[in-house]
């Protein structure tokens, strides 16, 4: 735990995404020998969207070996390459985040997932 | 937006979060034909995990469109469903980002991922 | 078995894989109600794709689950979807073959992977 | 292309994935330092799906870009890392191809997706 959280013991996710996506921003530009953020970027989009399928391939075998914290972690890594592909298209989590808040104030949380479900149930994929 | 976010309209992304964690554990054992969270849980794991390959997909395809919006709305999906791989396996929202400050605080954000980056070199994988 | 590989007991995969190149080709235009092929060209390419994600998970899945008989059943759901993707990009297995050949006659089969593990190295990433 | 495909310029896949099976088989015991197999291999069988999960996510974006040539190299490395997971089970790219033309054959090439369509349609997921 940083200084930063112990100061905020109840600190809330927003400000953990929120730093987070600060902390990417100011290095996104930065030095790729120093900052992993840097060389991702400099490596381009691909090379990101390439950890995304592979850190949801660590979720899935963190979860089929039922290891709890392993899912934890790999969810957090999940999470932050994420973050680095919102940052690439210059959106935030807080625009994520709205949109689950959305999907759960329009129509109750399992409204949208349940259309996807019905749109494809009629066309059979 | 619901009444609720309505009232705090600076809702921060843990209550958000944390909200939408409550809502999964309050219908993981619900009536799956009103439920995507029960129809899911009563699917059991593989079809979550299913969906969390799927949903990454839907992210790299959202991302090589260029298209922000859908970005953030297939990171949206993503999201959703391992909070329900979190809930499957008694862990929360919060222990991820308990996780990712933890990170940040004992070594900055980056150094985790440039510890795995240098393992990886060291091993050639 | 059908009856023409019956009267080709030592059908090659060349054969098969040929042969399934062939019906997704006559299928593709087909009536989306009574061709699954026919139906995911209708949908086009995301469809596809998100199957290629999908089944790529359901792979991870099976040998997680140390199931022989579910490992063959899905890798065969996996490559039967990258036939479509193929087809969908005017290209055939036997152009994949070849280019495994090529590797494998080129250098060794080993010698392209190692190629790309040690730029990785040196990148990285 | 080898000097052995040289002498079968209509070499089919058969041909080709029985024969880096065999090759598989003979170094998956070998020295990691040398061999891509070997190495695999000796991190053992979540390294091996982890690629499977990367390299389905290089299809996917190779396809996205449009690139043929680049789909037929990405569906190559995919296909040569699920011949290391059949490898790692004990089952063979035979087995693969039996099981497509098993499809085929039964019940024509498209049953078994459209029976698996039709219950995901049943279950509405």
């Amino acid at each position: 735990m940083s200084d930063h959280s112990h100061s905020h013991p109840d600190a809330s996710s927003d400000d953990t995404l929120d730093r987070l996506a600060s902390v990417i921003e100011s290095r996104r530009g930065g030095d790729p020998d120093k900052s992993y953020v840097a060389r991702l970027f400099g490596k381009g989009l691909d090379a990101m969207l390439k950890k995304v399928g592979e850190e949801a391939t660590e979720v899935v075998m963190a979860s089929k070996d039922g290891v709890p914290e392993r899912v934890v972690a790999e969810v957090a890594d999940l999470w932050f390459h994420t973050l680095l592909v919102l940052s690439a298209h210059g959106v935030t989590p807080a625009d994520v985040l709205a949109e689950l808040r959305r999907r759960e104030g329009l129509s109750g949380l399992e409204e949208f997932a349940m259309r996807k479900m019905h749109q494809r149930e009629r066309e059979g994929l």
